[in-house]
């Protein structure tokens, strides 16, 4: 095991009627909130008008439209919109988008620069602003981790950034809330949930039981998901899923490691800003694509992987046990299933290669690139 | 699932040197330290002197003595002495017998009385002074969960008492400092996180993700237990297992569910403090004997983690398999391996029922004393 640090000071709310606490809970900060949220989503489900209702009182100002793909571009209108109006805290509602793109919102109010600035290391964060979260989609963790992942539109870029000052104050988990999310959504939200498990499986750093908690967490999202889609206003099953996907990525699967992997999460961030495809779908396509290049240098890891959780033998049979699961999800594990055709063969491979992309433990070279979008078309 | 709280603001640093941390983070406290810890073992291996070394410049101030089943009357006594000198910090040093009752004294401090009125609920605590933690001894998971387990000799018991203001600041947990541990102690500590898992697992509420954890934690405990009896010294070993304690008793298992069981806990509370047996041992006698006596009541829910972890059939085969597992890691499964006989029997059922020992989830009544017993003999 390698030394390693556990610090999560979340307060997570979990559970049918959580909402009841915020307006106390926010309270204790000030009373001047800007609200961030997505589409129109919010409004057609009542959620809307259920918190504006629940907050009356406090001065609410507003900003809306953040995209699934979230923008830096709106992180920095909405930053502004928090200066200038002094607010007290920030109240994201929403999936991981709108989650992390308050996250930014809420360091990004301290100084005059863009929150890219922060990302790529240029300015330091000086303070947060309280953040709470009312999260609506089961998927990516963000609700209880340091992290954020923007899209840099001008430059091109999607990436990564994390500081102990991104943890949420709060986070409301109501599985009620998740219950009108799309069967195409719940299907990203699912493979996403895995793919951080995975993550953190390939990551830096031999932790035995930090595995067995991996397995777990594979093996709940495996036997939910199928039910869960046969049954998408089930609360249990909302429920089951929406815990996994908090315990996913809220540091415990990388305890005794000295961090991920992240190497197919950077490929799928580039199709995404190409395509503009959802997070999820690009993992589906790229996980099993990555295992089968990583035949040669991780091929003990992947292999016993794949011997608990499929009793699989080898890594072709690993790879194509995971690209099964996924494909009886409806997920779709090849470019091709979204409409990514050959001709976008140099696009892509262009983009991976002046991004660098690669993994924390597992290197890729240029010279992977096209192996691994054979193997994805 | 059942409605549920993720809180847990301790900053645990796990590894190979992590003391190194310790004096700048005390020094963000104050200068006025109450070092408590046990007998001589600290000052045996050198910790003692270490600690003085790189605590130099810091005014301390000790209480030592802490016994294996700690004392109420200790933890007041070191509240004397951590008010009358204005301490700013309380430094733990040792197993969770030193760090419960250091989270005692912590609340002490602000108010004239003994800590037990804090633990009957006659008093409420209004604050506490940072608790600084340093783990000897893998086994409680007290570095990173708010409760505390005191005896008071005068009442003769022995209870537990959990609070928000009981999380250690931060917790050190360097497996070097655990290579020194008797053998004795190394498997009580084994029992006792296993036993923790279990407790959860008994609990109120379904919460299959976290039975996935509680199967994990246990799985990890029985494969590296009998392997670090026969490698004492081992630190990969001593790693997997204390970080497989502190995941055993930080919340995690409890996720999902209103609480756990502790019916097992306090059957082997009352017989620590009739015959001052280790807790460990009192667990390793308990638990077989408990799931026997539980066989209509829980039948479902021991034979699912029997099938789970041993392929075991029924009730019977799941409490043996637990039985043989505690015997060959030589934890006493029997109340004669520790020279209790068949005359102390009566004084056993009368202090059982004069505390009205039970579980939260799964009750046991006077009727159930005399079978447990005939069990455990």
């Amino acid at each position: 095991m390698e030394n390693f640090t556990i610090y999560n000071p979340v307060n997570l709310h979990f559970g049918k009627g959580v909402l009841d606490l915020l307006p106390s809970s926010i309270n204790q900060y000030g009373e001047r909130i800007l609200l961030i949220y997505g589409k129109s989503s919010i409004k057609e489900s009542g959620l809307y008008n259920q918190l504006m209702s629940m907050l009356d009182g406090f001065t609410i100002f507003e900003y809306e439209g953040i995209k699934s793909n979230p923008l830096v571009e709106d992180a920095d209108a909405a930053t502004k919109i928090a200066r200038e109006n002094k607010v007290d805290v920030i109240l994201a509602v929403g999936g991981g988008s709108v989650i992390d793109t308050a996250k930014m919102v809420s360091i990004g109010v301290a100084e005059e620069c863009s929150v890219w600035d922060y990302m790529i290391g240029k300015e330091h964060p000086s303070k947060a602003i309280p953040l709470f979260a009312v999260l609506t989609l089961a998927a990516t963790g963000t609700e209880m981790n340091p992290f954020a992942v923007l899209q840099n539109e001008k430059l091109k870029r999607k990436i990564g950034y994390g500081h102990s000052f991104l943890y949420p104050k709060e986070s409301y988990l109501d599985p009620q809330l998740t219950t009108t999310v799309s069967k195409d959504y719940t299907v990203y939200g699912i493979v996403d949930l895995i793919a951080h498990a995975l993550e953190a499986y390939f990551g830096k750093g031999d932790s035995p039981l930090a595995d067995r908690f991996v397995y777990s967490i594979i093996e709940e999202a495996m036997e939910v998901g199928p039910e869960l889609l046969r049954n998408l206003d089930n609360y249990e099953l909302r429920a089951r899923i929406m815990y996994a996907a908090t315990m996913a990525l809220n540091g415990t699967t990388l305890h005794g490691r000295q961090s991920g992997d992240w190497g197919v999460h950077a490929i799928g961030h580039e199709l995404s800003l190409l395509f503009d495809i959802a997070h999820g779908a690009s993992l589906s396509i790229a996980y099993p694509a990555w295992m089968r290049i990583m035949k040669s240098k991780a091929s003990d890891r992947i292999c016993e992987l794949g011997s608990v959780l499929f009793g699989a033998q080898d890594v072709d049979e690993t790879a194509l046990e995971f690209e099964e699961f996924f494909k009886s999800l409806g997920a779709p594990t090849r470019l091709t299933d979204v409409n990514i055709k050959d001709k976008d063969r140099k696009k892509i491979i262009r983009q991976w290669s002046d991004n660098n992309i690669s993994g924390l433990n597992y290197k890729l070279s240029e010279g992977d690139y096209k192996p691994l979008l054979d193997y994805m078309i």
